[in-house]
């Protein structure tokens, strides 16, 4: 029986982790994008469904993210099968949880099944950054790469592209909260300097490879010694009314560390166990309480595995037999 | 029978290892300095004599590395007691292997050993930055850290000090290549602009992080890949003569990766496996060579101790038995 209905979840994902802005990420257990791909006959790929953005997305499979990343993705293998997309969106656009990435990750994973496999994940990862370019501008890959490959991701060099994953302990949970404001990532960009004190730089680049060294060798105490950012957090914090009250209260609550995901509004802690995750939770959720600014609030494990396969027409016939 | 002489070996050592400037360092296995400490009943620190410095070292121990940093540890345990230092230089002064580094290292284990230890080796670490300060003007670590701790270090922070040691593949060698041409570290630091532009920064810490996973996770790929310094490297090489062909005479030799060693003019490539690094010596040297440059060459394991105890009155009074 030959594959040609499939459904994959793809995580959602923190980009610019403290220390490493612009190079470091990971992805989270829930909550995540799902598509469905069915193969069709027309030779073409159609978005035919997105539920749960609100109207916001495009249908045009041009300009929209996974439309875009699976015709990039057809094109590459020189198929030209027709495939039918419907999207399902689990969480707030525009929020710095790489909302978009998720889909772009899931998209691709499913086309890359339901044509055999015929590439690796590490190879479907530019096909992924093709949905990023059309969502944000530019094909980065620093919420693609976690999304699709799972756990902490490096992005050593984007020319040529360079991706290391990096295995973390399995204590880790973070904590995700959305404030409901609204903060534009090219606003975000605009206000970074194209300079930075060579000091300043020493010092992130020391906490880089700390960080990196504290997830390897499962050291807790560097990993949160690590978790600082002397060069973007303190200018794009300026943009996020209550970051250092929710700040302050989630290290007193027994965060490892705190920071802005992506481009925010989004902010995150890393935390050791999933108590202290929850506790660091409802501890920054009572900041904004008190600024009267409504947040949704996540708990996950740090997802290692990346996209996984819902269901399938082979796995709903396995189920008949 | 108590411990009233000791001779210490601390090894060389490479600071500003490619991307990772004012943070990275390693040890290697020769060359190195000694110090032989003697308890006497002068209730004074003295520098009774030096071999191999040429006369150019102070013996006032207030003025010599070795005896400000043993001074500086026996006041912290609150210690009156007399020792005689011998100082035996194996390297160039001023060479950029960390020569005063390797004799503060070799001091404050000594002295710590002949008092019965009574901190560790993080703990005489300040101590040997001491030294630092007298040869260099400022307390720096990256050199006196790898040469006290073995292997490579990464300084996450000065303020606190905050120092990882990072294991290193078995087969990593080095290869540091000291042509005998004058480069002063007080301009080698002038010659730096004190702002970076963001893009390049971003790069550096990528590689940084990259680097420290590669040599965790035993990649030689990714170390060779990291190695690279877009920030220093380009601006200090242009201070050193045969840069760019000693450069490229090492890679082209299968070196992982070249830069330059401290603040030169000594150079260092990493290499896998001792023959290869052997050949990446000569490759270097016959660049020189047609310069007219004298170049001494140094092969070495990556050092994984630190320092070591040549001698000492236990040690001959249990062969004599």
């Amino acid at each position: 029986m030959s594959l040609d209905y499939i459904k994959v979840f793809a995580p959602a994902t923190v980009a610019n982790v403290a220390c490493g802005f612009d190079v470091l990420g990971f992805a989270i257990d829930s909550p995540g994008d799902e598509v469905e791909l069915t193969k069709s006959d027309t030779g073409e790929v159609r978005i035919t469904k997105i539920i749960g953005d609100g109207g916001k997305l495009p249908t045009d499979a041009d300009k929209n993210t996974a439309g875009v990343v699976v015709k990039a993705f057809l094109e590459a293998i020189g198929s030209k099968q027709g495939i039918d997309i419907v999207l399902h969106k689990h969480m707030p656009l525009g929020s710095g949880m790489g909302s978009s990435a998720a889909s772009s990750a899931a998209a691709v994973y499913a086309a890359n099944k339901l044509m055999g496999s015929p590439l690796s994940d590490l190879e479907i990862l530019p096909f992924a950054m093709e949905g990023e370019r059309i969502a944000c501008g530019s094909a980065h890959a620093d919420n693609v790469a976690p999304s699709l490959l799972g756990g902490f991701t490096l992005i050593r060099s984007y020319s040529p592209l360079d991706v290391v994953k990096i295995d973390v302990p399995d204590e880790l949970f973070a904590t995700v909260v959305h404030p409901k404001i609204v903060v534009n990532t090219k606003d975000a960009r605009k206000i970074l300097k194209g300079q930075v004190p060579l000091d300043k730089a020493i010092r992130q680049w020391g906490n880089v490879g700390a960080l990196i060294a504290g997830l390897l060798q499962k050291d807790y105490g560097l990993i949160s010694r690590s978790l600082e950012d002397v060069i973007i957090e303190p200018v794009r914090s300026l943009l996020l009314p209550g970051f250092d009250e929710a700040k302050q209260a989630a290290l007193e609550a027994g965060a490892l560390g705190f920071g802005i995901s992506g481009s925010g509004p989004s902010l995150f802690s890393l935390n050791r166990g999933k108590k202290t995750a929850e506790t660091v939770a409802h501890a920054i959720k009572s900041v904004y309480d008190g600024l009267g600014i409504e947040t949704d609030l996540f708990v996950s494990a740090v997802n290692q595995q990346g996209p996984s396969i819902i269901r399938s027409n082979e796995s709903d016939s396995a189920k008949t037999i």
